[in-house]
């Protein structure tokens, strides 16, 4: 596979931005992060007045082998409910979509079962989940290939639709086990700062994780730090696809929303592969997992909200849409100093 | 002034509201704070179904003798023209109003200067500015009445057309300067904690302001630390006017959005007067402006944004907002387990 190489943006704009955003009726730098979102937008899109056109959740979904470890606090067949529950409007990011008018499509990366035909879901099914990986790799190079072409895609379909934003949402029980092991590889940090709750363990089924876990990374401890290597020992199709779908956005122009952990993951593994991502994306959310402080700290990324959540489903984005939007407008209609006739310092 | 009794809020529907939170297609808990306002929102409506209907964001717009000091770094007539901006729709607080179709009143409640009675205003003007404490209190007793009274007015007429849930800002070159002493007189905190850079004063300035807010206060000190007394003392009338109006908001049953460092001021002489206010609401962003995090440590209240601004104007409330529609919708809207057909807990 062929990853796209992402430039560094073009900062010779940053002055002219920077001037925009000072003439506006309010002291020097009062908007504090609204004003860096501003600049930040503003050299994506290489504009004075950027905009967030066809917003977009892309919530991708897959299942993992590593859940007949007992790793998860819910059944597997959650990740199929789950589907079926955003298919019917009824999860927290449909209600947060709904409330802030953005797109939602549902992406079928892998999940142990067949859904209905009739329903509205992309169809990008790798696997009927991945492989335990605490025996074997979780999938094959041809499977990774195939999740980062998928990712890429959508992607680029969305592109073709008008999308400037997207934020990158998953559900999948088992991959915040997946995303541990990502993190602990492509960050060498320490497995057991890596390993959190999840969707809720309690004590001891979380120590019982983390020996999992412990087994899983000896297993695999001689597989290189190369990032498809990685991807493709830990898994999933999910967070996989998400790397090849951010990789294009950012090849794109697009504005990358950053979720909770297994997208910050699956974020983790675009940027090893092209550290620039990082100027086309933004961190939305501080999870309550365990691990995405300190994954967040490696990335020298700071979250916009800090809500205590912890659920995925690209709720974190969806929460952090209006923040950017609020940045956009005041770029756009704030009045500056000399329209509205206001004084400047003494 | 007759301070309305606000009583503790009835927690008798607390297991209901947190079992029917629980049940929604989330684990227990991934959702954080939002679950956290959706229960306190329940509990101020008395409500298994809370809304937030008409929200509303009131700017109190007051001048302030201290500014005769030199202790801002915008000159005194920017109160009356930001006023203008806000009536023509330039200011920040319009833009984000705006984004979330939150209404907007603006109060002049003390500034020097006569506005065109064409303009929609709420007049509740107690004077043309407060006295400089420096050398006097900045109102006697019956403008202070007279404040408490006009916020408890303007709080009573929105309740009157559906409002539950109001954000307060203010604008008012100098304040920061009366919000400093009122903490720092009603909270013991040294003055020096307290004072902060308000609108960008750079260190000499600051360093000025800073002796001359400890000249005031060493002026007053034999005050009492009688909320109202210290109020009288050193103003203003927009951050009384806030006072009186939380404390009516609050014995109605409204929900209360506490902007930054000045409305969190006000908030503090709320509370000093009226402890249980704080159960009625939220404290929305936490401001550069130094003093601000100790304040809320005070209070013991958590700010829901910390987004680095500065700027007052309600504009803290107004980004919060949508926090709060996601609580609100999250319990109206949500699939439980049982609705969505998603397995529980292993």
């Amino acid at each position: 596979m062929t990853i796209p190489e992402i430039p560094s943006l073009d900062k010779s704009l940053k002055p002219t931005l920077q001037e925009k955003i000072d003439r506006k009726t309010k002291p020097t730098g009062a908007l504090g992060r609204l004003e860096e979102i501003a600049l930040q937008v503003g050299l994506i899109q290489q504009s004075l007045e950027p905009t967030l056109k066809n917003p977009q959740i892309v919530v991708f979904a897959a299942d993992h082998g590593i859940t007949q470890e007992g790793v998860s606090a819910y059944p597997a067949e959650v990740t199929r409910q789950m589907v079926l529950n955003f298919i019917q409007g009824g999860a927290a990011i449909n209600v947060f979509c709904r409330q802030h008018r953005l797109g939602l499509q549902i992406v079928d990366a892998g999940v142990q079962a067949d859904f209905d035909e009739s329903l509205p879901i992309l169809r990008k099914k790798v696997n009927y989940g991945t492989r335990n990986f605490l025996h074997q790799k979780a999938m094959n190079h041809s499977e990774l290939v195939q999740c980062l072409h998928s990712g890429a895609d959508i992607v680029g379909d969305l592109y073709q639709k008008g999308t400037q934003i997207i934020g990158f949402g998953e559900m999948g029980i088992g991959n915040t086990s997946s995303a541990a092991l990502l993190m602990h590889k492509l960050s060498s940090i320490p497995l057991e700062y890596c390993v959190g709750r999840g969707t809720g363990l309690n004590e001891a089924q979380f120590q019982q994780k983390l020996v999992v876990l412990q087994k899983a990374a000896a297993f695999h401890q001689y597989i290189s730090q190369d990032t498809e290597e990685v991807l493709q020992t830990f898994g999933g199709f999910e967070i996989a696809m998400i790397c090849g779908a951010m990789l294009k956005a950012a090849s794109l122009n697009m504005i990358i929303l950053v979720d909770g952990f297994i997208a910050s993951a699956a974020f983790l593994a675009a940027f090893s592969l092209q550290k620039n991502i990082r100027e086309y994306a933004l961190a939305c959310h501080l999870s309550n997992e365990q691990g995405h402080q300190r994954l967040l700290d490696f990335l020298e990324m700071k979250p916009l909200l800090s809500l205590g959540m912890h659920l995925g489903e690209g709720t974190g984005c969806a929460l952090a849409f209006p923040i950017l939007q609020s940045a956009v407008s005041f770029l756009q209609e704030m009045a500056s100093f000399e329209s509205a006739g206001v004084s400047t310092k003494i």
